[in-house]
């Protein structure tokens, strides 16, 4: 489905819907709009040109008469000409079809529709995972970065295939703080840390393969490994994590290939798993040989104390390949994000990569490196963690004062997320519909875990305080609309 | 095959061969050599390590008495045991069987030594298809540019899945002057113009389907089809470039779900399709319903005058997706490139994209937009065009005081290569070899069509002018050791 984001001109002499009629034309004439495409409904479009639905509909008959545009039973229109087929017997592209052939899977709908809503202006986004703009750094210090004359020029060319050497030196030296040796021969920087779960998918794993993971995960709301032909298989959570003494038997049945998972400020539990687990987890993993990817995004930002080492951090035998971003604790618009494995894993990764986009943004790579070698990382982090406190305290406030008798949760001690158990399951999908209606955006709980209907991943990290006490008590209200009892 | 880059420490008190067992040792203690791991030659090693072969052989030796290395019959030494798994039984991930499992292949291997060699310094690169660092904006531009007090903020969260709009706004303003009529919702933002090919591949054709394309092409030295599963078929080419009225017969034979042709500045015989022949093609491509994508990321070099218009410009069904860059004119490390196409593919390739990398980087997105909104853009261009004219007359010259009676070749009007044709068929990998060990890298023709063993791809973008006499003066004299008897 397309998107529109034109408005006619109310000041221009030419009527209204003349306006609407030339800006389809033209779409249509330079081919951004082929032919098969469909239109948005009438009533999206008169709300997308802020005009009333008679406009819409007069602009769409006269061009239908003109034969550029059809509507079939349904109410939908489709472009069925264009001005240049009319004219010859030319077979333009049905890119429609294409659209529909390709490998990759689109997005899940939900998915979509949170994609979508993201940019409407208003709408109060209590499931976010990422940080509120207001707590990025400012734009005058990503200028003054620049700005001061760094001993290391700012290199434009093509890069070498693992990646900048003085930030994977960087990388070495901050991961030596948290136990793990490593060197910058083993650390491949990356577009982010959801592009290294693309190069695992791509580069490691054979068709058919399972990768076992927790449930509920964030992998289970991306396509990453299912679009390479792998299955996901969950594994239940306690709450200490994901159950590791489980594994010889979910291995025994399923034959995982590999095992995925987010031991620190689980997305979206925000579960934490202790040292203990940590070690029974590698254990296991060594003697079923089932190597583990340690997703490790939201280390930094723990809240009330610093979590555990990470698994790699005991991996002596390289069983461990371990992720880390600037996402979750600088900026997603970096897209920087690094794995740290056995040397020729990381070589065989670095190859593909070279591959697919010829390495991340000299510039990101660049900055990031500057970033943490400056000391700005860590003060980032130290203003960070205090606001995320102050963002915590107000949700977990607010849901005590609203949610008491519909749900429970976890006191999260670090990462973004609050992960809300509903008391009794309710339609999860009325529930989004009229959460968005009321100008509030959910992230369901079936986005990360297929048969989840009664949980919520709510985020502390993105909307405004006030909006945090608004949404929630609006959340509340909704949830009880539709029939949810609330124990007394 | 793992790299290493580390050098004994010839000041410390520590014997080199013990510096070279530690440095092994922690290797393998911290995982990053696995179990299995192959090491580089002895020979490889002393080079790498700046000592005797013999020191070498003393510390393998050593690292073997003690249970880490085994070498076999053939000579090569492995890992086969941690210093942990020689105390437990664990059993430890056998990655190198997994790195050759995965889905995608890896680089040719000549590819690979090129990327290898690519980092020898000294060396004479005579093939390199990029800027000479000396023709990159200097670090102080970039600076420069982030100092300003630019309008925009630098956005640093999440991107919108299109990308920047304000680039894409840029994108579609410069477009207007070489006659293609778009808008910004028909624009994709990608991580360099090789990420778009990417992702036409897994989202828009289907597994087993043909890519017609012209016979040399640079696509032929990249994988980004086949990994996804598709077949490459050549199509021949004439001193006007693909030859259009061969088509009908090439689809009847081999059904191609979509061409690829980089008719501006041809990478790599850099040939320019006259005007005539661009429309020939887009109506033969439009009667056989065969969509095309053009890729023209050398159009702005052009160096004598400007090429015809882009195919894209007189397609009105919307048939041709069209590709540029900044790789080539600005900076390949920024990784941005776009993509123009019908909007719901478009819509279908951003989603696409969210799910591999979440966008490309904002910082890289917003450098390019400032450069090109300030005009720095064509200032750049005009001085690299300057340049690049001198390098051309000087690779020319060159050529023609060594090479009349071995090869001929055409003048190159644009873009950076020469497509050097021997007179006489030579042994393509020995010329290579000899050239590497002479140090001079070459970027032989069967890269670019597997059938190809008498011609070579030379670039006078990126040696310096003292390199390009000198590495041509060499390369004659190569040829002709090699037999070739030059024609009198
Ligand atoms: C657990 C986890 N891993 C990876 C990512 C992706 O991070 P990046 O922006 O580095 O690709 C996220 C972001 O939501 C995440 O929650
Ligand atoms: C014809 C052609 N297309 C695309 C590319 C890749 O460009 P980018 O750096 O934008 O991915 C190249 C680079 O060699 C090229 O020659």
């Amino acid at each position: 489905m397309i998107t529109v984001d034109w408005k006619p001109n109310r000041f221009s002499p030419v009527p209204i819907q003349k306006q609407i009629e030339q800006f389809i034309k033209e779409k249509i004439v330079n081919g951004e709009w082929t032919i098969g495409t469909k239109l948005p409904s009438q009533r999206a479009l008169a709300q997308a040109f802020d005009v009333n639905r008679s406009t819409v509909v007069a602009a769409l008959d006269e061009l239908t008469a003109a034969g550029l545009l059809a509507g079939n039973t349904g109410g939908g229109t489709r472009v069925i000409n264009t001005t240049w087929s009319l004219l010859a017997s030319v077979s333009p592209t049905n890119w429609n079809a294409n659209v529909e052939l390709g490998i990759h899977p689109p997005n899940l709908p939900t998915i979509q529709e949170i994609n979508h809503a993201e940019f409407r202006s208003g709408i109060i986004r209590l499931g976010t995972g990422e940080l509120s703009p207001s707590l990025l750094p400012a734009s005058e210090q990503m200028q003054q970065l620049f700005a001061r004359q760094a001993a290391r020029p700012i290199p434009l060319g093509y890069q070498e295939a693992k990646g900048d050497s003085f930030l994977r030196e960087q990388i070495v030296q901050r991961l030596k703080k948290e136990g793990i040796a490593t060197s910058p021969d083993s650390v491949l920087i990356v577009s982010g840390a959801l592009q290294a779960l693309q190069l695992i998918a791509i580069g490691l794993l054979k068709k058919g393969s399972t990768v076992l993971l927790e449930n509920p995960s964030y992998l289970h709301s991306l396509h990453v490994f299912q679009s390479a032909g792998m299955k996901l298989q969950g594994v239940p959570m306690d709450p200490d994590g994901l159950q590791a003494e489980l594994l010889p038997a979910y291995q025994k049945q399923f034959k995982g290939a590999i095992l995925y998972s987010i031991p620190t400020f689980h997305n979206p539990t925000g579960n934490v798993m202790p040292a203990k687990r940590r070690e029974e987890l590698l254990r296991v993993c060594d003697e079923q040989s089932l190597p583990i990817i340690e997703d490790d995004v939201y280390r930094d930002l723990w809240l009330d104390e610093r979590p555990p080492c990470p698994i790699k951090a005991g991996d002596k035998n390289g069983n461990v390949l371990y992720l880390g971003s600037m996402s979750k604790s600088v900026s997603p618009g970096l897209r920087i994000g690094w794995l740290v494995g056995p040397q020729p894993v990381i070589e065989r990764l670095a190859d593909i990569k070279m591959q697919i986009d010829y390495g991340a943004s000299s510039l990101s790579q660049w900055a990031a490196g500057e970033w943490i070698a400056s000391g700005a990382y860590d003060q980032r982090l130290a203003v960070i963690r205090e606001q995320l406190r102050v963002r915590r305290a107000c949700m977990l406030n607010a849901l005590e004062r609203n949610c008491r008798d519909l749900a429970s949760w976890d006191y999260p001690t670090g990462g973004f997320y609050v992960w809300l158990r509903m008391h009794e399951a309710i339609p999860m999908k009325t529930l989004f519909d009229r959460a968005l209606s009321a100008g509030i955006l959910l992230n369901p709980g079936h986005l990360y875990d297929r048969q989840e209907f009664g949980a919520l991943r709510l985020s502390y990290a993105y909307a405004s305080l006030e909006e945090l006490q608004q949404g929630i008590a609006a959340l509340a209200d909704i949830i009880r609309s539709l029939g949810a009892t609330g124990r007394t």
